[in-house]
């Protein structure tokens, strides 16, 4: 699978338009950082940032690594252009000297990373960062949002997909997010085991394959619930999804099936207890002789709710809140931490590991980690292993750093296929308890070597 | 202060870039409905489509307008471009007909709204979008997308303004949330009260003041802190502002005040106990003779977390994760429902009250409305009243609604700092009880006349 990594041509930015620099998606602290440091001659020291986190969302078995195709368009399209330089100058956030350095900025540096779609646990060093400080310590702010938001939304969509079993997932949860975010938790989505969303953007974006029949204010519009449903199955054709919730339910599936025919795609039902709704729905449908007919439904579904829906005859799932809001954990709380620098920009100058050493949670472990997942005889992870020293000849071949941009250029391309298709692979290599939806531990112990 | 609405110059995307056009914001279903109401000639349909939320997220007592600049260029540049067109023929996602509608559209309706940064309650009607059905069903999802965000996060941040009170607030979200989201969110948080934001790109595109000094990874590039330090004021002044909890709190202090002098601008605590630290930290800058330096803190911040540091000596609070997450609720429960049409186009012909009346949380209130907010003598807040029939005397000039676009022009541009100021207006003509922090109801009731 991690060979087979292909090229892919989009500039990849979760946007359904091009952006030509991402160079301010930056705390200001970096910029100041690098003006003292570029005056202090520490910043062409070599030096090691990495990606991790220290904990799950409470409860959570498991994270997923997404985000990582856009981290590497954010990183191509870094660069200080006139109108960047300007603003800086004008605001005077940097110096002369700083502003000169930036405006020929061009990332050079490697990174190695988790590839995307693949589950994470607490400790594991997602992305590693190499290069001068002063050009990794840039990339912090733009990473870290890519890397927190898109894995936050994937995680979500990874439990729900794997509650939903086969039954397809559409994403709708645009309106409930940022316009852009909404696109980026589309992309994630999808990584996580959805089929399709609602987001034009999104198959703009990404060919996410994209649906959507009607609204309740479709049926407000007009006359009455009979003539809605023949406008839509005129224009649509009868394999369309007529939405049955908005005045009487056993009415509508009565009315639905004498406008469309036994041959209506699908209903929806966006309201009321979809458990015993569906159940009724399905008995008429199929008295009806609509006994093709499916039924969608889409009223506030998280992963709890999609379970308890399994026995229900449900044939497809839309999530919309609760996916893009991370289903209670919006975000991810990876960080960006300097774990090695040398004392000066000469590749054979040894690494020395750092790590802020307050007390309390915040303290990390130093030094350039490798990790690979250990397997037990069935092929099963039995734990997450990661290391600074030399790997062990066991895990050598299960090492799950890969190289994605080498002195600048990104070598890691692939379709977003490829990437739901690792996230599958990776969460069936998980223990069976990984997918149990009650609150526990890391499904699998980070180990130290 | 509603008559003092100014022109704005910028296009207000809440991206650090121009976007051509924001017509792919946008679920699918709106475009089939589209295409089935054109070919039932009931597209143009006279509509009133509301925005509205039913229920404030739990146990927050007021709910805070924010995005209303985004919606008026969001709707401005909703255009249907070759691309566009392209995309959506080679899809199949509507027939020819419709994309024949499409590339020409322009919304030529009115838009009213409650201007930006007001306070809302469950069923204040926060946006009116007034004109053909099938021109204003296609914005249902770029303006919900926009409204449910930004609000969600600038209620957020009026919560953390008001506990912090005095004392100003940093917004430094960016890494948590989408990277065009975190643009956005820095802009909604300074509606809310936030003084500035560390996110350059909220900077550029919103002129909000930025901030930003120095992180770990400084003083762990250098060989010792006092390197670190020293680098630091070298190239940023003494008035800069130092981090000092990467190894010991108290030498770090010391170290500090001996390199920059008693002129040091501010230390930044991120970690440990800040009640303790502040304290500690404050007797030991005093005793070194730095009685102005500042104390910044910074560590997983939320509303609770600041007013319980209203005692100690912290000068200024940055916050991350809780604002860009809308502490608890990253998103708002505002919908976009059709609520009055006609039967044809004619300016004349009766608008009739449309709503859905499944049973269930989810029915809704027909009728095109106004809404005003009823005060006491003192002038404080009693109810917002929300009625579709005459608006009576008395609240005729406590109306609540105003015109945003009218004939399909943007005519309420108006700079962000009158949006911020309007806010504080907003909130201090609230009961005092509406900026407790515990858990309650909406502050005043909605009455419906």
């Amino acid at each position: 699978m991690r060979g087979s990594i292909l090229p892919m041509n989009t500039a990849d930015l979760g946007l359904p338009v091009d952006v030509p620099s991402t160079a301010l998606f930056t705390d200001q602290y970096e910029l100041t950082m690098l003006q003292a440091a570029l005056k202090a001659g520490t910043g062409e020291r070599r030096s090691v940032f990495e990606v991790f986190t220290r904990r799950l969302p409470e409860g959570r078995r498991y994270g997923v690594v997404a985000g990582t195709g856009r981290v590497l368009d954010a990183v191509e399209n870094f660069r200080f252009d006139a109108d960047v330089i300007n603003f800086l100058r004008e605001r005077r956030i940097v110096d002369e000297a700083t502003l000169k350095w930036l405006s020929s900025y061009r990332f050079g540096g490697d990174i190695w990373g988790y590839p995307e779609g693949e589950v994470y646990f607490p400790g594991s060093p997602i992305l590693r960062v190499e290069g001068s400080f002063a050009e990794c310590v840039l990339l912090e702010t733009v990473i870290l949002s890519i890397l927190n938001h898109d894995s936050a939304i994937a995680a979500a969509a990874s439990r729900m997909s794997s509650a939903a079993g086969e039954r397809p997932l559409i994403e709708m949860g645009a309106r409930r997010t940022h316009e852009l975010a909404a696109v980026a938790a589309s992309r994630a989505a999808y990584v996580g085991g959805f089929a399709t969303t609602s987001d034009l953007a999104a198959g703009f974006r990404y060919d996410i394959p994209t649906v959507g029949t009607s609204a309740h204010a479709f049926t407000l519009l007009h006359d009455n619930e009979r003539d809605a449903f023949q406008a839509q199955v005129d224009s649509l054709g009868p394999g369309t999804t007529l939405l049955v919730d908005t005045y009487d339910v056993t009415e509508a599936v009565r009315t639905a099936v004498e406008v469309a025919g036994p041959e209506l795609g699908a209903v929806r039902i966006d309201s009321g207890d979809l458990l015993l709704v569906a159940h009724r729905v399905r008995q008429q449908l199929d008295e009806l002789g609509a006994t093709k007919t499916k039924i969608v439904v889409t009223s506030d579904l998280d992963e709890y709710a999609i379970a308890s829906l399994a026995a229900a005859p449900v044939d497809a799932y839309g999530v919309g809140t609760q996916l893009v809001t991370g289903s209670g954990h919006p975000t991810c709380s990876m960080v960006y931490k300097l774990v090695a620098r040398a004392h000066s920009a000469d590749a054979e100058a040894p690494l020395e590991p750092v790590a802020k050493k307050s007390l309390g949670a915040k303290s990390s472990l130093g030094g350039r980690k490798w990790a690979a997942r250990r397997t037990d005889e069935q092929g099963v992870a039995e734990a997450e292993v990661v290391g600074t020293g030399p790997v062990p000849p066991a895990l050598a071949d299960r090492q799950l750093l890969v190289e994605l941009v080498k002195g600048g250029e990104v070598v890691a391309r692939e379709p977003l296929d490829a990437v739901r298709d690792r996230h599958a692979a990776a969460r069936a290599g998980l223990p069976l308890s990984a997918t149990q939806l009650s609150r526990g531990e890391a499904v699998i112990p980070t180990e130290y070597l």
